[in-house]
């Protein structure tokens, strides 16, 4: 297909001062687009204002949650575009906090897409799920085919919250697609959590010259995309409508071991490593290797990720090196 | 297995004076039990009073939603087994009000679940599920290894309800199991809904001579449970510790057509009846023919369905002829 064109469009991006929204945020400024970010500020969440920086001036910022009825119906109004990335990301925090887990990931979607019925049945969707809700894989690469199964609070949520996306599009016509976005990475992610992921834990502790635990022997795979690939794709999503009423694997063609990670790492900064048993608590919620099959999203798109993880990892440790001071 | 003893048990039934509730709690009285049913008594959902006649000085009853989570917290304590049956059931009103649904099916859940973890970890309960989070049939009789795909709301938060007994079961070692039930009928059906399926509508119209409409050609095929076949399903469920942390179908070994139904109640009840094009909000989330293979929970606990649907209605018509005034 040919590159996604946005310019003129009118853009709502949920979780849009987070990680992954903050980037597609300035990708679609860029692009000429009219761009609306909102974003809760729960501390946990990751939201920073500094990531949206480069396109301060030109991106609306407001400040609610999703879970507010009252001003998303506001929000979503005469939109063309929703991305609808607010979302609690961490297992572990699913799994102490279950209830919050529970109202952002599955309750407020289902209350956006009520909003969408009545005040914006037109807007197109892309919401931001999770290869979480496979769970452990049965075979490898998981394509969509493969049985859901998640293995924690955040993955019943995100399945639950994709099925309504998927319902709303075939008994109301919302036009809708659910990304099931793996191990994404790059410029903006959030370093300060010890909740939301190894990523964000290794780069802070590589950057900072501490050192590194690896769970386990190290050899579990994943598949890992720098985050250009994953705005991209974002984009490719909301405007092919072949994908509407899909939920779809995003994916790399060449997955690494966490041993290759950290080794990666290694080249790009000081730091120790040694690998340490499971803690029993996320024993539990591993999934073991994991890496998906994004065959049928490429199809419809042409997305094909261009950014492996060496070059990903140089980006994004540079990127950390200049803005150091507004992440660590 | 042994027919299972609940004499001296501690039990608490969630909306224990609906339908399905309420038949529980008499067998469960009957059998000795401690019972404690709790009802929120929301006009739509079918609680009565009544339902409980029978054993109304030796049952506790409790007023109270389950969405309350303080009420909750008292009332699970000291319990042995929790039979979970407090439920939103109507697909209809699924869809027309999903957020309510949500806060029953899936949000009250896993509060629930959540109390247990905290103040009683060693209950038994048994979730009362649902085979609508199927979605249409790829195959027939459709097992547990069916996909699921629900094609309404309230399919969407049953799985995600029955996902969080699962999931607690596997982390947490909490003691559960869901029964996917189907339509079941019998004594105490609630006769005054017009969402909630057409067997109450059926049997409300056929006792009162009314005319019934047949959505479609009448031959999709249903499996039918008499109530006290699913009541003896739960009793098993709950005293059967290779079903924890498992979500099995209960079923009939002879499905009927709605043809076949209407031809049966016409041998019970004068009434007209004539077939009827699909309203086009009722299609759009009907299945077409479904029935279930129960032949896992067969296995586990020796159940199998006793009551064949000729009898089973003939003895609910005489229920309702007996009681009539009491649910119409």
């Amino acid at each position: 297909m040919q590159r996604p064109d946005y310019a003129g469009k009118r853009v709502l991006i949920t979780g849009g001062l987070g990680f992954i929204g903050s980037n597609l945020a300035i990708a679609l400024v860029e692009s000429g687009a009219d761009v609306t970010v909102v974003d809760s500020m729960i501390p946990a969440y990751g939201a920073n204002l500094f990531n949206v920086e480069p396109v301060r001036d030109r991106v609306h910022i407001n400040f609610s949650d999703i879970r507010d009825r009252h001003s998303l119906e506001h929000l979503v109004r005469e939109k063309d575009h929703i991305f609808n990335l607010a979302g609690q990301i961490s297992h572990i925090d699913s799994m102490q906090d279950p209830m919050t887990d529970l109202e952002i990931n599955c309750v407020a979607q289902l209350s956006l897409l009520e909003c969408l019925r009545r005040v914006n049945p037109e807007a197109k969707v892309v919401f931001a799920s999770t290869r979480q809700l496979y769970g452990r894989p049965q075979y490898l690469p998981v394509d969509e085919d493969h049985p859901v199964n998640p293995v924690d609070v955040n993955g019943i949520n995100k399945l639950a919250g994709e099925s309504f996306f998927r319902l709303y599009h075939e008994v109301h016509g919302i036009e809708s697609v659910s990304l099931r976005l793996t191990n994404t990475y790059g410029p903006r992610l959030d370093l300060r959590s010890d909740t939301k992921g190894f990523l964000g834990i290794f780069l802070r502790r590589a950057l900072q010259g501490e050192h590194i635990d690896l769970f386990g022997t190290g050899e579990q795979k994943r598949d890992f995309n720098y985050v250009d690939d994953v705005v991209e794709a974002l984009l490719r999503a909301g405007q092919t409508p072949e994908v509407y009423g899909q939920a779809l694997n995003l994916g790399h063609p060449r997955p690494y071991s966490l041993n290759e990670l950290v080794d990666i790492l290694a080249g790009l900064a000081d730091f120790t490593h040694a690998k340490k048993a499971w803690p029993a608590d996320r024993k539990k919620i591993d999934v073991g290797d994991y890496y998906g099959d994004y065959s049928r999203f490429k199809e419809a798109t042409g997305w094909e990720p261009e950014v492996d993880l060496a070059e990903g990892l140089q980006k994004t440790v540079e990127f950390f090196r200049e803005h150091g001071s507004h992440y660590l």
